[in-house]
């Protein structure tokens, strides 16, 4: 885990102090960003993939002469109700994982802000899949189709209309989504999430054993429109093994 | 595929210039149509039909003079979010398929507006059909369905109180929705949708293998009612066979 | 079916033109009343139990000096949409059947007004069992119990919580339902209603094979509670069935 | 059941005439708490856990210089529609039980109020785990888990990542719930409840047969993303049961 990227508070990089980081961090596109962070959680919430405090959604913040890698991030805290959290409530990262400012510390009974535990695999998939959004969901049917077959480390299904909702798919493409094996921390997801990454490159998601899974794309939009097509998929299969069908 | 309807943007017919045609573009009609393909795509994307930009709800602009062969039609764009479609991002498409007006081109990270991959078969089922509103839907169990019997051309059900929903239904009238098989774009389906519609006249609806179905009635009220009649007999048949109950 | 009370909207009884009645059509409580229907329609719609047009409410209007058998009743009209009924799109019954006013005729597409189907059947039920409304829904696990066993005219469950939930019953006691056979048209299903009440005094429901469930309670609140406590006992049976589990 | 606490009504001790509690009685803190038992008791409602009146919420009294065993705590009355609970409609309570305030008798045809019958089981789990909030649900789900195994004392549950939000819990940790047989009444569950919270001190929950579910946590927060993550695994495993799948 030495080499992975972290989410770190005090060891501000010299990059943060030119002046040009302070007027993005007030920048209008960030302010969108965040509460398209915090609506986003909200509708992801009622649609069952972010309860019990589980799941995030992180956005880059586009500007238009920043490129994308080096384009600022909002996350959401660890362990804050995704049905309750305000735009102030959303930390901003700088491209590296540095955090750039943090939400204010809330009355009891909520907890001192902290950075969401999915960081490290946040800038992980950012910096390997020049994503625009993630989203890590623990929507019930996504955990459960990495039950079906405890041994395998792949759920495929093909035929499927929806499949060309995912982007570099067509109808007649099987999807493939790599399953990695769950681990007690999100951060020690790091390693197996980077080399199921590699081994599927066509995939947009990893799923987590009996944890659930993780989705990106270009934009916010196609990562929930993605989003919404995995799901999907995950009910279908489901539903399809309930009734002996094959899928 | 050749004969069947199209959408086309830059080919615009000589009718279209008439001075009635401006008139009824700004129409209070009009506006309230656009109105409610956006208010029906976020309800309808609340029920599971919409999700992940599948789908898609047309309508006809009802005015008191003009014959329904001659009635404006109100589309939504292709891969847009349906929870988030306002009544600017619409098509006006003239009855011959022509688009008299297009949404405007949004910022960054939407997608240049491009009408619905539906357009030659909504098209195709206003002319065949005499239909006022054309719904297209994913929903999870009307693509299940289709599966339960993938030699099967039907989909089958008798003995429901809902069958009184459909048009031209009794209770004891079975009803029989055609099957097509799937295509990889939405264009190839026409030929066999239109051989469905006229091999099953009194059916309203026809099913697309591994996909979903498409639904039709007289007004939009007709068609909203019928598709919550199918999706409800569609949910009844997958429980039924869950259950190890005829249907 | 000569026998049976009936909504006639022409033969306006001597009683209608007592002045005292039309003051009690202006009244505050008949407003309310009105607006709940309307209020509780969508809510319905909403749990599934009134989508297609199916199903239906009708309370009785309470006012202190009226004793319930005389009291003014309001009903929805036939197939209509039940999430977008305003209050003014519902019917005022006397207490024997009669219409007091009736909603106005709204523009195309909306069908002329026509009272709901299930009228004989509401007063059926509000002469025979004291009620203060009636719920009639079309929920899909109420429609799949009656078809468990065909040939079974009872639904059977015991040992729930929520049976303490059905007035008169407690945890010990089993809940027996009846159930009718369904017909063509509601107004059918008069003679077997009266009887199934008659033969279940202790029953605040009556199933409809294949079709749905009719519950009703002494007031609003109480119809609405049980309502919410058969569809779950429903949904128990059914997912018992699923898991192989007895109930 | 003697010693258990009881919700007294009319033998209040001689604290309440304490002027200090009428000053808090009238605290923006217990304003606060009163409309949150309303707004959850809501948001429960739309999740299946309190249909039917069943289930209920209830909040200490947050207060700066207040000890935890001395908070007021608020209860919502018996019997009522936990979707139509104003925050005027609850009851507060002293730590020890008696009733320092309750709401006002509404019109026909509410009842007139009447405590929680949870009211001494509540107490119970306040006396013995130090909450902050304890919810009972009745979420069907909840239900049907105690009914897989009738002869089983426990649900039992492990390798699920959202056993992680239950609190004193890791990955590897298996989940035990203690089931407690159902009562005709709530106050008989007292001794069994006590017995089981003793029996499983690491539990946050109390499972009843047939029934439901108590879920507890030291702030309502705690209380609200356990409960969020039991009714996960409940469902979970009701789910890989239908699929004949180990959990």
């Amino acid at each position: 885990m030495n080499s992975s990227p972290q989410a770190e508070v005090f060891e501000v990089p010299a990059e943060v102090f030119e002046a040009a980081y302070w007027l993005r961090v007030q920048s209008n596109s960030l302010k969108q960003t965040k509460a398209l962070v915090s609506e986003l959680s909200l509708q992801f919430y009622k649609l069952g993939w972010l309860s019990g405090t589980g799941g995030s959604v992180t956005l880059k913040v586009h500007e238009h002469n920043v490129p994308k890698q080096n384009q600022f991030i909002v996350m959401s805290p660890s362990g804050v109700q995704k049905d309750r959290m305000s735009p102030e409530d959303t930390y901003v990262l700088s491209s590296g994982g540095s955090i750039l400012s943090l939400p204010p510390t809330k009355s009891y009974p909520n907890n001192p802000p902290k950075c969401t535990d999915c960081a490290p695999l946040f800038l992980k998939v950012y910096e390997m899949c020049n994503a625009g959004a993630v989203i890590h969901s623990h929507g019930l049917d996504a955990c459960l189709v990495t039950m079906i077959n405890s041994s395998s480390n792949e759920f495929r299904i093909r035929n499927m209309e929806m499949i060309k909702g995912i982007q570099g798919h067509g109808y007649h493409d099987e999807l493939v989504v790599p399953i990695i094996e769950n681990a007690p921390s999100e951060g020690q997801l790091v390693e197996s999430l980077t080399k199921a990454i590699r081994g599927y490159p066509k995939s947009t998601a990893v799923l987590v054993r009996r944890h659930g899974v993780f989705i990106w794309g270009d934009t916010w939009i196609s990562a929930k429109t993605q989003a919404e097509c995995y799901h999907y998929l995950f009910a279908a299969a489901i539903k399809l093994r309930q009734l002996g069908l094959p899928y």
